[in-house]
């Protein structure tokens, strides 16, 4: 029995290929042994994606056969489309996704995951994202996408690697990372970035702004990783692209990262206080077009290519992930009052 | 870094005081420090719900009060009977009560654990399993939702649990447990031993279906643990209760108990080899007159009191998830080629 690591940390989860958080060196390596910096600029999504399942980039008749295979997938069923109008118009996207996957993905009898699942559904989540709003994106995010499609074993990904070890089917690993990714220390702190850059609204307030949230011990979304201990290297790209993608908000948050690194730093010197993904990708998605309130529904379009990937290679030797816990109750063996006499 | 141990097998991942699964003595702790043997005969589902959210058996007054919340939280919302009858008739009931539970708790904003929440998710969830089936249960079954209340860290506490730790809400930390408990190795493997029992049909076959299927290198769905090292003490109360739930079913699961194990013994001295408590379950839900199609969710049903107590306790301590991997790839820095040269 190991001693107890809060959260996992540094505790060896699963062995993989699919992508490497190499946090010492703020280096992120995707399968087959590409860097994020030389996949970001030039490779799509589709052949991320395919990357990321089959272990190879595609060659032009393996993307076109990819391609076809995704366009024909981002039909919703009739049932899925009724799912979706049953709630109410004012649900979070969020709720709206991980019912619509759920219910896309319902089926008669329990299905291995298998490559062409995967596909299904990584095509059809951008449907469901468009159709909860009723709206397209106005901006082509192929980068963003390419970015965000994987990244070792986050909590949603190791969801979907612990669903998929009881054997579980593919939809099912899938609804367990939208459910995880959701939540505000994991996909949500994007949008949280973004309501802080409101919050502080222009670049005279930026030093007031921190300076109060900091006195009231309040933490600054988008900066701070549990692994890398140098820049993050999405946010670096992510920084780049958002000087063309909003150059005003880019502006406000250029200051707003530089104060923010200054009052952490001199809090915690210990600390690499570095800025992280989220931060940028919240400037970059409002240059697109993209309200906040879809900001973690984006994530699950990109993060899907990684849910899925790590969910086919854990296929190989699957072993029910059912870790130990530390019992901090009473010794045993306490006789249970009758009610009448409680 | 620690050594990765494959399926997380010995490593501790959370301190708690809600249930202890003791393998070596095959003892099952409920919070508060009861046995499960000293629960099970007395103590109802509610109280026992009771016990594992708030630590103490209720009194009368917190009993009545307990039920009325309850009998209030039964009821579907709109959306989600419409979600459900958007479904196909012949879904996997377990679809339909992921897709269901999703829509019951789909929410304008983000939502904080609340006990209060607890208690309405697992009102709801016989209301769903009644709905997918339109039909309802012809007997008691408040033992058998007593003993599956809670089990420590098991792959659906444990999928919940790392959902909690992101922030989220508590019908995502739901959803994913029931996307995990769906897998055969965990809650699928009460269905598992029906149709294993269905599949050897009477006392004479038992013999050789057992020898055939052993050669053939097959499991024996409900046997084998990865905590107990003796009898699971929840097989041993349903053994007993299987004797006049379904007498004619016990003598012939009763036989093939005897022989599997004398079987697996004969193969693997050195396990435990232990019945578990799938294959009793699998007898108990038989003479209650529950399909075998609904006995994974008649599992979410009585888990859903340990998963939601599980979430509310590492609320007090909430550090995301997000443990390390081991990179099985390439050393990183390959070049992708672009696409017309591939």
């Amino acid at each position: 029995m190991t001693e107890y690591s809060p959260g996992l940390e540094g505790v060896v989860a699963a062995q993989t290929a699919i992508s490497e958080v190499d946090g010492a060196n703020g280096r992120l390596i995707y399968r087959g042994g590409y860097l994020i910096e030389d996949i970001a600029p030039t490779i799509s999504f589709e052949e991320t994606s395919y990357l990321l399942w089959n272990g190879e980039l595609p060659n032009r008749s393996q993307l076109d056969a990819l391609r076809q295979e995704m366009a024909a997938a981002r039909k919703l069923k009739d049932s899925t489309r009724s799912v979706i109008t049953s709630l109410d118009y004012d649900t979070d996207p969020m709720d709206v996704l991980r019912t619509a996957i759920s219910a896309q993905g319902a089926a008669k009898t329990l299905q291995k995951p298998t490559v062409s699942e995967a596909i299904a559904l990584t095509a059809v989540i951008p449907t469901i994202v468009a159709a909860a709003h009723r709206r397209r994106h106005k901006r082509d995010l192929v980068e963003y996408l390419v970015l965000l499609a994987d990244h070792g074993l986050n909590a949603s990904t190791f969801t979907a690697r612990v669903v998929a070890s009881t054997g579980s089917d593919l939809t099912s690993c899938v609804v367990g990372a939208i459910a995880a990714l959701k939540g505000p220390a994991h996909g949500g702190a994007t949008y949280s970035a973004r309501t802080m850059l409101d919050s502080i609204g222009s670049i005279e307030n930026v030093e007031k702004w921190l300076a109060d949230a900091h006195a009231k011990h309040a933490r600054f979304p988008g900066f701070g990783h549990r692994v890398y201990r140098t820049y993050d290297p999405r946010a670096k790209i992510l920084r780049e692209m958002a000087k063309t993608a909003d150059p005003k908000l880019h502006q406000l948050a250029a200051h707003t990262e530089e104060v923010a690194l200054k009052i952490l730093h001199e809090a915690h010197p210990e600390r690499p206080n570095a800025t992280n993904v989220d931060f940028w990708a919240s400037v970059v998605l409002t240059g697109a077009g993209i309200p906040k309130e879809l900001f973690t529904c984006m994530f699950a379009t990109s993060r899907v290519a990684g849910w899925t990937a790590h969910v086919l290679e854990s296929l190989a030797d699957l072993r029910i992930i059912r870790p130990a816990s530390q019992w901090m109750g009473p010794e045993p063996g306490k006789k249970p009052v009758p009610l009448d006499q409680r």
